[in-house]
């Protein structure tokens, strides 16, 4: 169906048939890897992830090497996800911004949209206001750490449209797994592991989702 | 095409389409509405959102009284899109999480999934483990206020994949948008506007999307 301004709709029924297809997949078939092409697609919706004025304060981490997957899995009690996932995802987020940080934000403006520099400087100063007032007020870390779960949403739509599972995890040891990773300036706050279940060994994979009545969590005003 | 395990899987280039046409709308046509099947599928893809544990933190408010509209649009430097979209939504996340909540959780499963309550037991003690930790270490309302994000990113992608604009917004004082929607458990952390783009009166609406180098944000380990 062609929809609003040119672009090709797609189906309420076929989205939410991928978002209840979709589970936080405990146990993994250690045999099939994601495509290429689909793997492109789910780094693609993970850049093109919306964030606050735009700063993308944070950094996704794509681990392969087995060595580090096997550490990583050793911080994360164990969960088995970590290692034998076709894919693993880890969201770091930036713990703090400085001014020099908002200056390649406006250069990459500039030289995105081919505008003159000086014409954001309003903007500029804008940015070092809120971001000021954000170490000021001690919650520049929770600021940036919330964008980071606005690209973990658009890892897990995405991947359950391309048919591919995900789990996303919060349950690790965030110190440990900075330093197997050598993070300093960022810090780790969610992991998604992604491939494809092996339903046969899976006691989640056939039960039903449980979610609260939408009553309960939508208020009508 | 027919995908993994009976999925219909939706086409990278349908997903990325949808994903490169967004964008934070800053003026939206006031007169043209979501239609209610549309809305129902947004509404459907922020309960199926997974969350920590599915605990499901948060709730959303639906605002469509025009008067309350305009109060948030002052508690809200005054920006358009509080007023002039199709839809509102505010995420509001719990500020605590009590084992009444926890309970209330367990019968949810043991109702959906028709297990026996006391199968459950081990779990409850686990979740009011985790809950407890988190009280006591300080950081509830950052894990819950996370969440929510998780919500806004499925909120966003799924609009864009319907063909509707939507705008995330984090400019607002809580405490007045708080007080207005009288949330006293639940704090406002986010909104989302909804609706469609005025793009002839929309300064953004035609500018390049800005984001940093994929070599950047994305580090392969």
């Amino acid at each position: 169906m062609q929809a609003e301004l040119g672009k090709e709709k797609i189906s309420g029924e076929a989205i939410l048939e991928s978002l209840n297809w979709r589970y936080a997949t405990k146990n993994y078939d250690k045999t099939r890897k994601i495509s290429a092409a689909d793997w492109a697609v789910i780094e693609q919706a993970l850049l093109l992830a919306p964030s606050s004025y735009g700063l993308q304060p944070y950094k996704f981490l794509v681990v392969s090497d087995p060595d580090v997957r096997e550490k990583l899995r050793t911080a994360a009690w164990n969960q088995p996800q970590l290692t034998d996932a076709s894919h693993l995802v880890v969201f770091a987020y930036k713990k703090t911004q400085t001014e020099a940080d908002i200056a390649r934000f406006i250069d990459r403006i500039a030289e995105v949209r081919g505008q003159a520099r000086e014409s954001l400087a309003d903007y500029e100063n804008l940015l070092n206001g809120s971001v000021k007032k954000a170490i000021d007020g001690g919650y520049i870390e929770v600021w940036n750490s919330r964008q980071a779960y606005i690209a973990l949403g658009f890892l897990l739509e995405t991947a359950a449209h391309l048919g591919i599972d995900a789990t996303p995890m919060e349950g690790f040891d965030a110190a440990q797994f900075n330093q197997i990773l050598g993070l300093t300036d960022y810090s780790a706050v969610a992991v998604a592991a992604l491939g494809y279940r092996d339903a046969a060994n899976d006691w989640l994979a056939n039960l039903k989702k449980v979610r609260f009545p939408a009553e309960q969590l939508i208020e009508k005003i």
